[in-house]
């Protein structure tokens, strides 16, 4: 690996069951030989808790420690994350073997970080309908509401006698005859999310006593169902594994043709976008963890990447700051769920394709100067919570938080712009220019200070400040902004295939709010109702926006904000450090920009 | 509300967690007061019995009382309509609130009618597969067959070992290794309807001891898994909720084009068939209870409708012999499950678009005398027990008993024909020129009677006749009527893709008979099949014709009948009254008709 | 019947509640005269043992007797095939009921055959995760493995720390968070199979000792779960229930556009596929137990055959060397299940259409020599064990092994070629020239064996030998054949709309795999890697070839092997038995081949 030229490996994440075979009888000696092994190879070497597969007996002293599903049907032993986040015993559990870890390897010089368990909510693991999840729902809505009756009040459980006398006859919100109460709903996820907060932070508490090393958990792609934010206040650096395949096919809303166009390059904008949330999540610090470097066993098809797609992903990342990108798996593995998951070598430990790519990367690093991340001029706000509240209240078909978000980073990127990813709590805005809030779920007082205090243009909507934080429409009516008089008077949505026509080009899509507004329009429908309010620094979008109508506002904007644009080719991307200016070819055939004929899956940089 | 011309209000539907907050603990004061302060201010109070929302203290008490879905999963609290109609302590509750409620405002001058329950079956609710329904229908079948003998014999249970020594052997027919016996399956569809019928009746029962004002329930769109006609007997009136984008979407089969079409308008013929449907229902007396007046909250999408349309949904129903026309809901609610579902008035009470329209309509009728229902000279045979027959045996894709019926409504009103819903133990048929009953499982004797009675053309078929009440196939062979030579010697059903041609033009869809006859054949398919057949009083029609094929019988039956049609360009209805013609235009695009341009959603009607 | 021509009648495999109407106490004098009646009146009997429909109170005797699907949900009584094969008691009562039925009629003259229970695997009923599965699991585990070290080993299990440490701890690999391993996937698919083989040779066992007739069991098409194979060595004649028009619509993976050429017909191929196949699984004695005769009821759609289509499908059979084509059934049944499932009677008792095509058949039958089959020159391997492996790994969404074996067989088809399917044991192939083995999980060592001795071209892969037996990747590399340097040396699968062009025309699909080799390329992609490699007698293909690819190379492969091929028109196929060639029409257009003009559904043969 080392003349590879990799330098981290990680290890010990899934081996619970080899760490401590019976309860109570541990084996460490495996562990000791191969850090040394590693280490004495000049290898850094991140320890992973196992605490993602607890071992089979784990299950025969809690039969009740893992998740149910929304049906109530168990999601048993015979495979991983077979545990519920909320089964307090279990935590002890975890909690235990974090401590004996930490305790034997927290001053080894190999051990240069750690990681928790691994991807939090892969095989849609957060949400759990177990009785351990009912118990700490009921405790966490007791500690939030202290009585049944403020409960019933932010709830609105008036409305179809849904009163509660105690909080032990609150249930968890499915298996109900029809969709039930959201704001029910929606503190679930909360509930969810902090359950994850908790488990992440038992073992982040024992492993910052015990060690020094930094600690890191690997998220996953387009994973929301916890808030990562949160999370990421207990770790050091944040991580993520990084398929562009796999989440090409499964986890993306795109059609065929654009699925075709990228089949074994990967979406040209789905890594880059969680490049800077992870940055955000990381406070500054993140890494790719895992790196997809061949076909993978997981999605519903698995091809190969393009010659060069490696390499160019490597590049992508660390041009959005990544510190170490790790690629998994180093050999393919021949046994058990993974065996036709790709790695750097093949199970017969001949070198497989990415391995000459991780090498270039290796080498090209060695001659580039520190990559400083450059401050961005544009930021884009994503909030976990407005993910669960508009997934509980989609309102229409073809309505997805992320998805909205996404597409606006997507219009953004193609401009050839840098954007930063905020939480929603973000207090200073600043450093920027050009700040869009889409579908935010309330806007705190905080980000209203921050809005006011910027000199930035803060697009706001659709669908944003909507509610309150009980999930009710507040009063004055939607967006509600200071300095800007529009009112939401109504909501459409509709189908997708009756995109509603805006003035100049381009189309509406799934949503639109009529406005009752005197600010000035900036945009409009072609029957004149106002699609993009306001002229001061707070703009109200009401709608939306297809691809050729974002771009249009996005070149309006811009233009606006004195912020320079630039046209790319299809497929080509961007990306600016502090110090250099690096393009991607993203398409499958050559492509031309700045006067360079870029291969598929080239990359260049050239300084600033 | 009285100043914008409505003059009845809904109230206490689901208000049961406040009226008996605790189990025998009633407040009635806050109850008082709402209808003295409604009634004081000039408005008539429908009063509900709040039975489809039981209070969480209910569900403490009897844990049982949901119902299960056919996977046996709870269908538990959290919404509404949380529980079985066979639970009999439930029932007793049902009938113990509602006799508080009437002893306390039977003979409360402000309250001029009674709402039982809420939507009954709205959510697929009323067939259940709990403990008391398995419990309630080994009753039911006991009562029925009085032994397993004769139960045997009646479903062919010897087919495959099937036979039952004792009542208590029979379970409910889900969760069968393959299909059930489809005699087992209707049953259970009569004994759920049967359910249905004596839950209500139970309240009607007290209801009426106590009280003059009329008893209404508020069915819902296309349910159709209880026999409205039967539970009809014991209301005064029949009511409905039209929801006419909300179906659009979420309950028709028609295409992408169609649902393109009308998605801000709704259907032009679905709201007129349930207006003839439930003033067949209501024994001529019939209402809107809930006409939605703007986007709503539960369809796959949630459109507006366009300017003009919530006036001319009123107008439709008025023109069917509505008495009564009310909105839901008055003010949008900004709490809990429905706060996105649009009313008269926006969460922070200004007017919403509708206000005005309903307000327009209120003058407009003040200004019309009194709308008789005139006869119609066609009718077409509804029946409950054919819907339930065929969804438990369709043989084959696109078999929809409802659908059938539903678009030889449409094809019949294409043609500007006004037309009476019958039941199927219709004894009466003198006054038609032209009966239809396609796909009516078994004629009765006194149908059969009434046809042979009635001067009429009588079109029977496809599938009619084809069943005994047991749901063996007779012998004779189907169609099996009198005067007519005609056997069905077998049935195909077929892609929906190889629509079969019929000679002179259209197809034959799904569904197809080949027959034996030696009666005159009217129209037939290409390969020289007979279609339609007989020339007497009645027709066997051996096919579902499209809507080329079905226009053009009709043609040639009205021709015959002596009955004048009206040839309506796309999306323009009409209706007739005793004095007056009315005319709707439901596209979105102007038409002209008789000389006159009509704007989308305009309603114009004339003295006749 | 016999008047029809029909000589068998199968009778008494549904009658277990008539036969023993209360534990203990049997009636067999229905039966006694039934079978005296129809040997009386010329017919041969095949007598069915009960066991697809224990009796209710069976039920009532063992209420865990029933299988349980995957998400845990019973699948209890109320139809058919209500039974876990791994029941313990139920299997010895299954041995009473046959023991007694066979001590009865074992000498009956008239008894000609005896069939074993009734389609075993129809409604999806080999895999059941009951308890008694759950515990039969274990112990098939213990005897295959002897301890958890080595069943840890062999599955991998390490991999997730799914370590076992008894076998009492090991479950069913239903309701895992995600996939299970496949090595326990696949071992629960073989033990499921061994328990059909179980449960028919308790049966056979004690057939066999008490009477001389023939046993059969009646397979259902494409019904792969369990190894026929492996039930055929307890049976004598293999028998098949043949639905063409049913399986074209519910089972086969064709397009919209083969369905309507088809849809009356049947797919011209799938019959004589499974013709071939059962003609190995009965050592050469096979027959249609079910051919279809009209419409059915449980297919999707339910259209009548083309007038002629039962000859044909018939004379098929016949010419594929079927001994016996019975029909199913006799007289349409006008109650329970299957009242839609056309007879060769109505349920009026007169004729339906295809009665006189049976008796066209049995006359023509009567006219013509005893038909031989003929010795193939292409064999095809197709084995129920990787048909498990690659439904637990797919690898890809449209890989199907069955499909991809199919495919082939489609291909040798439409050439005019005669084909053997064999099983993977196959130790001879010294008769033919031509052997492929697609998609075969592992080559055992009697195959490698076969193959070199045989001087066949054998066509290997894609995919084939790609594991071992406790589904691992083996090294070396797949495929790892003798005298064949050539190393797989990565997996793709992708998108069907992304087809990958072969040089010279054609396309992959689904599959493909990079090859590191020497040997010589016979075709290749455009991008020039191999895709049929090797020249001697053993071939490697590294892809799934589309139709045009696969044609091409099997025109190829015959000219090396000197195996003539026939041009044939789009829907004819011909067949050859020792003495005559046949030529069937399943086109529904008329056809010209060798000069002559066939109807749709003509059937034409000569004297070879
Ligand atoms: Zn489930
Ligand atoms: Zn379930
Ligand atoms: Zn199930």
């Amino acid at each position: 690996m080392a003349a590879a030229g990799l330098s981290w490996v990680r290890i010990g994440e899934f081996a619970w069951s080899r760490l401590e075979p019976k309860e109570g009888a541990y084996d460490f000696d495996w562990l000791d030989r191969a850090i040394e092994t590693l280490g004495n190879a000049g290898l850094k070497v991140i320890l992973g808790t196992p605490t993602a597969t607890p071992p089979r007996w784990m299950l025969d002293k809690y039969p009740d420690m893992i998740a149910l599903d929304d049906h109530g049907h168990p999601r048993g032993f015979g495979s991983r994350r077979h545990y519920c986040f909320s089964h307090a015993e279990y935590l002890e559990e975890c909690r235990r073997i974090t401590m004996k870890l930490v305790k034997r390897y927290g001053s080894n010089a190999h051990i240069a970080a750690w990681q928790t368990d691994n991807e939090y909510g892969c095989h849609d693991t957060v949400l759990s309908f177990s009785g351990a999840a009912r118990s700490g729902f009921r405790d966490w809505l007791a500690q939030r509401y202290q009585s049944t009756d403020a409960l019933n009040r932010a709830w609105g459980n008036v409305f179809w006698s849904m009163e509660y006398d105690t909080f032990d006859q609150i249930g968890l919100p499915n298996l109900t005859v029809t969709e039930p109460n959201p704001a029910h709903a929606l503190d679930f996820r909360r509930f969810s999310s902090d359950q994850v907060v908790r488990f992440n932070r038992a073992q982040t508490d024992i492993l910052r006593e015990h060690s020094d090393a930094p600690l890191i958990h690997n998220y996953m792609g387009r994973v929301t169902e916890f808030d990562h934010f949160d999370v990421g206040q207990d770790l050091d650096i944040a991580s993520w594994d990084s398929y562009p395949l796999g989440f090409l096919e499964d986890r993306m809303e795109d059609g065929d043709p654009h699925k075709c166009a990228y089949a074994q390059q990967g979406d040209p904008d789905f890594q880059a976008f969680h490049h800077d949330l992870y940055r955000a999540v990381g406070g500054g610090r993140w890494w790719i963890m895992e790196q997809q470097p061949g076909p993978v066993n997981w999605a519903p098809v698995n091809p190969a990447p393009l010659p060069g797609m490696c390499r160019l992903w490597a590049w992508e990342a660390f041009a959005h700051g990544a510190e170490t990108v790790c690629y998994f798996r180093w050999r393919q593995a021949p046994i058990a769920q993974e065996q036709m998951h790709a790695g750097l070598l093949r199970p017969d430990s001949a070198a497989a394709p990415a391995l000459a790519e991780a090498t270039q990367v290796a080498e090209e690093i060695q001659g580039m100067p520190e990559v400083a991340t450059a401050q961005s001029h544009v930021a884009l706000i994503f909030d976990y919570t407005s993910d669960w509240a508009w997934t509980v209240q989609p309102q229409g078909r073809g309505f997805s938080y992320f998805r909205l978000v996404f597409e606006i980073y997507r219009g953004l990127r193609k401009l050839g712009l840098d954007v930063d990813i905020l939480p929603a709590t973000a207090a200073d805005l600043s450093d920027y220019k050009l700040v869009f809030a889409p579908g935010l779920f309330a806007l705190s007082a905080d980000l209203k200070t921050a809005l006011s205090r910027s000199n930035a243009i803060a697009v706001i909507g659709p669908r944003s400040n909507s509610k309150t934080k009980d999930f009710a429409i507040p009063t004055p009516l939607p967006p509600d902004l200071p300095g800007l008089d529009a009112t939401v008077s109504y909501v459409e949505t509709f189908r997708a295939d009756m995109a509603r026509p805006v003035e100049g080009g381009g189309h509406v899509l799934h949503w639109f709010e009529t406005l009752e507004t005197t600010a000035p329009t900036t945009f409009k429908m072609t029957d004149d109702r106002p699609l993009l309010v306001g002229d001061a620094g707070i703009r109200y979008l009401a709608g939306w926006p297809d691809e050729t109508a974002l771009a249009r506002m996005l070149d309006e904007l811009c233009l606006t904000c004195d912020l320079q644009t630039t046209d790319l080719p299809e497929g080509v991307r961007i990306r600016r450090t502090e110090s250099h200016k690096f393009v991607f070819n993203y398409a499958a055939e050559p492509r031309e920009f700045d006067g360079v004929e870029l291969a598929p899956a080239d990359v260049r940089w050239t300084r600033l």
